[in-house]
């Protein structure tokens, strides 16, 4: 087989957050996957280049589809909003392989990195994952909502700072009221909680507030939150939002 | 104050995995801060941009150097390697700046996100990070062993995909032997173990093990070690390292 399939991270939203590599994936292949919120994002680079723009349901559906192009020889780029990897097409792509039409195993499959939602909303607000951290999504169409709590409930008792990814969505509404309640039981009420939307897009918008006074109205698919260990902290500024830190020592060493 | 300070990540090595917003910083800057290794890799761009090369300890001492230099209105960019929120510089300047002069907080401090050796490694190897996961630092300077050893037990029993970072080093050649066995008691002995050495750089060099197999005299500073959950998996392939990943799914739902 000599077709090929790059799952290629485009970035938070921001073309100066998308890594060179990511620009000559995208300019090389015949063909591009992907959701199309995300194809949109891709500048026109090459004439003749293929748009395969799909719902941004079923990855699986969508990985199968990139990786039927790359068989028949295409050169195929299937793109994921910040980095593949992290609740991303990558996985979905080699759960696709893993099942399906064992010729799969001898194509090119190249992953290239991005930054994530939670790199570029921590850089906005500081540096709020300064300490050891944790990324749990609160999608729940994959895993039992008792995983979740109990992932909450380690995270909160060893003191990760917390990135949610996939926080609420129309269909989840509940989500994230759930997960915040859950962690009342074992984290302080002031701790810090950073609401991040749109982060590293142009319409970034970041609202610093706390535990007990997060007002959830304000989260959607687009917002990464972030709950602080107990150590994380505000440094004051006039006239700006503070800066959101978390000491590398925990005091304990 | 019109200085202005840029930590920027310059990823893990590669410079088509450096994004573009943090080229611009590096070329803008009258002055470059950093360990001199890290600031080996910015090309020269600029006639009279001024380096200010250091060890790489005392990370708090060099966040104070490009804090000045910002206060007497240079335009400073402070390097890291990979992302510096994530156990790299930008923690250590507001640190720098909450117990410093009250005068840096005037100042025009930004944080420009990088590729952290997480995610060159993960994408290396496939898609290891596909679900839950979290980031521990092994050094501890920092923090004590306790809090480390709490991390692994709730980072084990919650059962997120754990990346270490800062594994082993000439002064401290004990922890990663000590976390992998502290590990042993909580995970199967056939959970799936990476070390991705020089992640996203040309030297890399991904091993494959599990964790009562893994040969720990391979790793170093640079090496970026994943410990899978107890999803992780791999695909093998003819003539090729297999593929690792963590399905999206852990089955409960």
């Amino acid at each position: 087989m000599t077709g090929s399939l790059t799952v290629v991270g485009l970035g938070p939203g921001a073309a100066e957050l998308m890594t060179p590599a990511v620009s000559l994936a995208l300019s090389e292949a015949t063909d591009l996957v992907g959701y199309a919120t995300y194809l949109e994002r891709v500048p026109e680079t090459k004439l003749g280049q293929r748009r395969h723009a799909s719902g941004n349901r079923v990855e699986i559906d969508r990985a199968r589809h990139a990786l039927r192009l790359a068989a028949e020889g295409r050169k195929v780029a299937l793109v994921s909003s910040g980095d593949p990897g992290v609740f991303a097409m990558a996985a979905a792509v080699f759960e696709a392989i893993e099942t399906g039409d064992t010729r799969w195993r001898k194509l090119d499959i190249q992953v290239q990195p991005g930054i994530t939602a939670m790199l570029a909303a921590a850089a906005h607000a500081g540096a709020p994952l300064g300490g050891d951290f944790c990324a749990i999504s609160l999608s729940d169409n994959l895993k039992s909502w008792a995983t979740i709590e109990q992932r909450l409930e380690a995270a909160a008792k060893a003191d990760f700072v917390i990135s949610f990814y996939n926080p609420a969505s129309r269909a989840r509404p509940e989500q994230l009221p759930r997960a915040l309640a859950f962690l009342r039981q074992w984290k302080a009420p002031e701790t810090v909680v950073l609401f991040v939307q749109a982060a590293g897009t142009p319409d970034m918008k970041l609202t610093v507030t706390t535990l007990d006074r997060a007002d959830l109205s304000a989260a959607d698919m687009r917002t990464l939150v972030v709950v602080g260990s107990s150590k994380t902290r505000l440094i004051s500024r006039d006239g700006a939002a503070p800066w959101v830190y978390t000491p590398r020592s925990d005091g304990t060493s």
